[in-house]
């Protein structure tokens, strides 16, 4: 809180600061005060959301765990409502509270809105975690494992739970409860963390043993102001989608209104393991590139070049520092800014393959198609998965499915699913690259209608997928991918040839009905033809029956043809 | 950088990660090294952009600055190409870099362009900065004197003009360069700062007396790879705007191609200065309620309660109190959990007036119908100012001011400018609820043509201005405003109001060039009916002219009625 008190209702005197009198204001910014008061950028701007993104933040980090150990993964998602720790339920908080506005002010202020409380448990048997990392993983924002390293994951900031938490603590009091055991042999625990959000440090409340069922698997849970809606943005449509994109993991959910629903794995495939990568040469920059001769071990440039970057050989080390005009020998330690951008030249003007792409982890054309059959009745599937390609030196994969006709309703707009590293994306639409190349390609070249500007029409779902070692989100709550020129050239490409598969069916469907509705009107007439042939030429029955079969069959063959 | 090494080309075998080796991976990631790897969120993920969002930054910082120093501001910009440290010039080096392509990779990955370098200077005539404050402003993010309190100006999270310092150093390796000075009994000093991005700490390279002719003020200067264009985007089209908003600034514009551009002040009025106002109840949450409470320098609820929010006065607290069971001498540090809950239920209960609005400094009607039309030639102008109105505990106001006809290009789309708190934003136009309400609008019910969903087209300027205590963004970079229904409601009264303005305006326009029509076309015609009626009646050629003329006078009467 400001410690200065100014008066609260009349306008004060202008009193010019000064230099000094601004110096005095100056103040750090803890990074969990920053991301409590910009809450919306973490995806906590409404109490639906905060529900949406608190199940995703877990779920994610669930379905990371268990892929990096190997194992296929079972999770449980449980929503409780809960009462206020003061004992009253929210409806009575709602009887309770007198309408306040109509109070002459000049605004309108509504009194906040009591919402709804929920106990969100989120359980997998993955790996679970050590003692010692519990509390700073969901205490302390801007810590973890993925941040530090290229490989394709669901978390990749070392915000998203950790954030969860303290939205928690920050609408409900409530600590994070997480079990976890790592190993049969070795007890389970349990802890209640709050985050501290003067110092970004975990406060433990609890750490203790305690029984668990469970052989190995973390269960996080998150008390907290939500809301629960069905629909387009709801945590029902997101575990839809992920179960889409993740035809391996088996899902046993439970909404608030006691539905339970089981959703069984598809495939007991585990995806295959992205592997982690170096940096490629070419994505890196002047300030990074001289950090890393800092720190790097390596004792010469030479060996520096190959251990620190990928796609660097022997041979390509030698003509990048040759035509920097630097002896392979030099310590790196010792390379002067003026070095630093010559190397970086050398690069820029060396021949150096694109990064490999065993780094990315696709879902793949089969699991798209088995995911769109799984979720939904359509008449034709089909999918493409893209080769990867680079945006500023990280490589990327993009993947795109489509389910036409069937029972899909035909009187709306398509339904698009958009996804980064198999999680659902369902915010934020109009700001991410998915959607700006689904609008800005051409569906009326496929047979189906679009206006201007806006969606194709008709009984259409298109999923769209991004894999990448590092997907650039538009925000830190991860809803929406940024318009990268390379990403979207990608998507758009990977549309076309999807679209060109439906046109195919589209057109084959209309040429078929087309043939059909010819076929039953001759078919109608051929009887009348054979009367009155039997009538002009005095033919016999037996002659009109032949006559009538003979052109039938004609017509049958003429319809193959 | 990953400490592990993992080979390069072919799929490393699974090795499944343990709970162990899981948390041998898990790291602090610090605030900068964040930043760096998510520098979109800043604005910087472009050189076009970064080169606007760091002149954005200064210029907002500079501006902040002189208003509450209580001086009308004096904004140098000059952008100057710059050769790189080694000395190479930018087309020397595209000269000597090898095409990479067709390197037989399966992804595509172009060199990195090596973009020209710039050098930025930003100076005003505000108050300076103490020498002991210059260095965590420029060289630490998340640092600054806007954050903590709620008052509306430009900057507000700490984060701005050292992200862009930080991008500098990073693409170029340079420096920034402030020069600051606080009175003129006072030296100046000249500061060269670095950020170290482990630590996100400063490090001085150089702080000295230098001489300056400035009596006060503060000159940055950041060299950074950027790109210069024209157009929507550009930074010629951000200070256009920005003496749109601000007629009271005075900007001299010094541009890469040498061009010089000097626009005055439209007026010598400096803008109402805004108040900082104390939270109000309704906006307070669990968490930030018991965090007030525990740090509270007020001995009692009920002067917490008076103290530390707006619009609570002895009566309200009073009522609080009683409504919740709380004796008002209880001490705030022991309220329990329970009883904060309690607290806040009896708030929203209470019947509470609206914040102050004092807080608020809108451009007015009568300045953004000057912007506008210093800015543009056009038929009709016009301008509205809404009430002010609140959000999640927060005053905020909106402004809208139309221009329409005139020059301006009939056939396209109309143009949108978006102002926050006095701030142009040209970027991410279709995440922002600015956009989002225009497209919502009907503005056929005006007189203008508009496909579904799309920007009404015609000779039309849109200018929305939002100014708040707080500006919910959608991303640090503040490029669009997130979509809160009282907002988007806000907005759309105000083009309402401006609309059916316009539509009386279009309206009348119809109405007399169809009425001009008419005229010209009886005109035409009443010399025949005088000849023809000379004719018929035999009259005197004066009686014609007679007739003529009493005709003629018949119609201009009748057109004026």
């Amino acid at each position: 809180m400001p410690a200065t008190k100014t008066r609260r209702t009349t306008r004060k005197p202008r009193s010019p600061a000064t230099a000094q009198s601004l110096a005095r204001q100056q103040r750090e910014i803890s990074i969990s005060e920053f991301f409590t008061k910009n809450r919306h950028l973490l995806g906590f701007d409404s109490p639906a959301k905060a529900l949406l993104t608190t199940i995703k933040e877990a779920v994610d980090n669930s379905l990371d765990a268990c892929e990096e150990a190997g194992v296929l993964p079972d999770i449980l998602v449980e929503i409780h409502p809960v009462a206020p720790a003061n004992g009253r339920s929210a409806a009575e908080n709602a009887a309770g509270a007198a309408p306040a506005d109509g109070n002459g002010g000049n605004g309108r202020t509504p009194p906040p809105n009591r919402e709804e409380r929920y106990r969100v448990v989120v359980q997998d048997n993955g790996p679970g975690i050590v003692r010692q990392q519990v509390p700073r993983i969901f205490g302390k924002l801007l810590y973890g494992s993925k941040f530090h390293r290229l490989k394709q994951s669901r978390g990749q900031q070392g915000i998203g739970i950790s954030a969860a938490g303290m939205y928690g603590q920050l609408t409900t009091g409530q600590p994070v409860v997480v079990l976890s055991r790592t190993a049969r042999e070795r007890p389970s625990r349990r802890f209640e963390i709050l985050l501290d959000t003067k110092s970004n440090e975990p406060v433990v409340r609890v750490d203790e043993e305690v029984a668990w069922e469970a052989d190995h698997g973390t269960r996080v849970e998150i008390t907290l102001t939500g809301s629960y809606k069905r629909g387009q943005h709801s945590v029902d449509t997101y575990l839809e989608q992920t179960a889409i994109a993740n035809p391996h993991v088996e899902l046993s959910y439970l909404s608030p209104r006691g539905e339970k629903l089981v959703r069984e794995r598809a495939t007991a495939e585990m995806p295959g393991e992205a592997s982690e990568i170096q940096p490629h040469p070419y994505g890196v920059e002047l300030g990074l590139m001289a950090r890393m001769l800092k720190e790097t071990r390596c004792r010469n440039l030479s060996s520096f070049l190959k251990e620190e970057f990928c796609r660097v050989g022997p041979k390509t080390a030698a003509g990048i520092l040759q035509l920097a005009g630097l002896p392979a020998r030099m310590n790196p330690r010792r390379a002067t800014q003026a070095q630093v951008e010559t190397l970086l030249e050398a690069i820029a003007g060396s021949r150096i393959p694109a990064p490999p792409t065993d780094c990315l982890s696709p879902i793949g054309e089969e699991l798209v198609l088995a995911g769109l059959q799984h979720g939904m009745e359509a008449d034709f599937y089909t999918a493409v998965t893209r080769p990867a390609a680079v945006y500023r030196g990280n490589p990327f994969q993009i993947e795109v499915g489509l389910a036409y006709g069937g029972k899909l309703p035909a009187d709306e707009l398509a339904r698009v699913m958009r996804f980064a590293n198999r999680v659902p994306l369902l915010y934020q639409a109009s700001a991410c690259a998915i959607s700006k190349s689904i609008l800005g390609s051409n569906w009326r070249s496929y047979g189906l209608q679009q206006s201007r500007g806006a969606l194709p029409a008709g009984p259409l779902v298109i999923l769209v997928h991004i894999a990448s070692v590092w997907v650039p989100f538009t925000s830190e709550s991860k809803e929406a991918v940024a318009h990268y020129p390379e990403i979207v050239k990608e998507i758009k490409l990977a549309l076309q040839e999807a679209g060109r598969r439906l046109h195919r069916h589209i057109r084959r469907g209309v040429r078929e009905r087309e043939a059909e509705q010819k076929q039953s009107y001759i078919q109608k007439y051929i009887p009348h033809i054979g009367d009155a042939l039997q009538d002009i030429l005095a033919l016999s029955d037996r002659e009109r029956s032949a006559i009538i079969a003979t052109l039938t069959d004609t017509l049958e063959r003429s319809r193959k043809i």
